[in-house]
């Protein structure tokens, strides 16, 4: 993965890191509080599927989808600083992540099955 | 935002669809099965905090960095295929959030005061 | 409800309490602790079930079946113990929000339907 | 534990059963979309906490203790409404891993320390 130019999620995370600093918020994002925050934003994203059958999951109204959208942006903002203060590069650890996995599970061994191997990354 | 190239998390994304069809995973990757799996590895982050104060939250050593480097990790890979499989851009819609709460909150009238607007985003 | 009687989550609470004490372990026991312990539990348990159907989730094998329940017991455990450091008394509180709720949920206008009314007790 | 007599998280849990039933939402109550529900309404209380230091979080004010008092209502209820479906005993579970749990972590040997044994439970 070529470094040389900023990537968005650098570019976000200077963003974040300006508006904290602005207002001077850094006293709060602490790792601590901003893990709690990811938590409570991922707790109303997750609140929106609750009463959802997995099918209905796929196919949200206009109104749903707003705000799952809104969400996702809540959680990837919070993510995104936490990283950030931690110095972690997401893309680059989901990747060294996934490709244990891709070695770990076998596509053949492990088709089609959530019990032998469910996770994507873990 | 030029969208001429691939991004770094549109290729995350696709190397995550590609890892779940090779396995046959996709039954599984429904919005709601995600989201949950999301939550699950988001209170594993927590938990990785839980009895360390704000300060040491910000000083972890090597072993508890790994640990949370590698949730972050997790978190990160649900949270792409989740906004993959609702064609949401994470990124965009993080930054249209921001852009509202910039406006939000006056960096002025809220300076230092997590009382009167705590958030990031929301 | 009599409260001349010891009831069985005033006890838990008490041996959570002593539990606690013998260890010196209650200096990591503040209320913003105990949340994020309940979060990394709750966590835990909605793993279990994020790639089953909601129908595969009503029958569970004997396997499953015993780590939920171990996370029910896990995540008991710290809300009791949250809730005697604040000094709430959960069922009062969760009897009290269910009569709102009785009220606020006509059994007739809202019978059936989960997007005009689908919470418990919010 | 002498279970000759209905106890209060008995008498909670049948009151939940009949608000569902009287609504037709046991349709909705899965294991699944009920430990959906509980990590959302953990995530609410959890976010009530995020911008506090440890120690605030000991002393909220009214405003707040009203809010997580609440959030806490919440959570007990999904959280015995989830036990009920899937005939948890709760505080029998948690008492029994408490019992491990005081056998596991000798109090000498784990005193004051978070690093060698944080855990109440689990």
């Amino acid at each position: 993965m070529s470094r040389d130019v900023t990537t968005e999620v650098e570019r976000l995370a200077e963003r974040l890191r300006d508006f904290a600093r602005a207002r001077d918020w850094e006293q709060f994002h602490t790792p601590k509080n901003l893990a709690m925050a990811l938590a409570g934003e991922v707790g109303e994203l997750v609140a929106e599927f609750q009463w959802l059958t997995p099918d209905e999951s796929r196919a949200l109204d206009e109104a749903a989808f707003g705000r799952v959208r809104s969400e996702l942006a809540d959680v990837t903002a919070y993510l995104v600083r936490l990283a950030d203060l931690l110095d972690v590069d997401l893309i680059e650890a989901a990747n060294a992540k996934l490709l244990e996995n891709e070695r770990r599970y076998d596509s053949d061994l492990y088709r089609g099955s959530a019990r032998k191997a469910p996770p994507l990354t873990s």
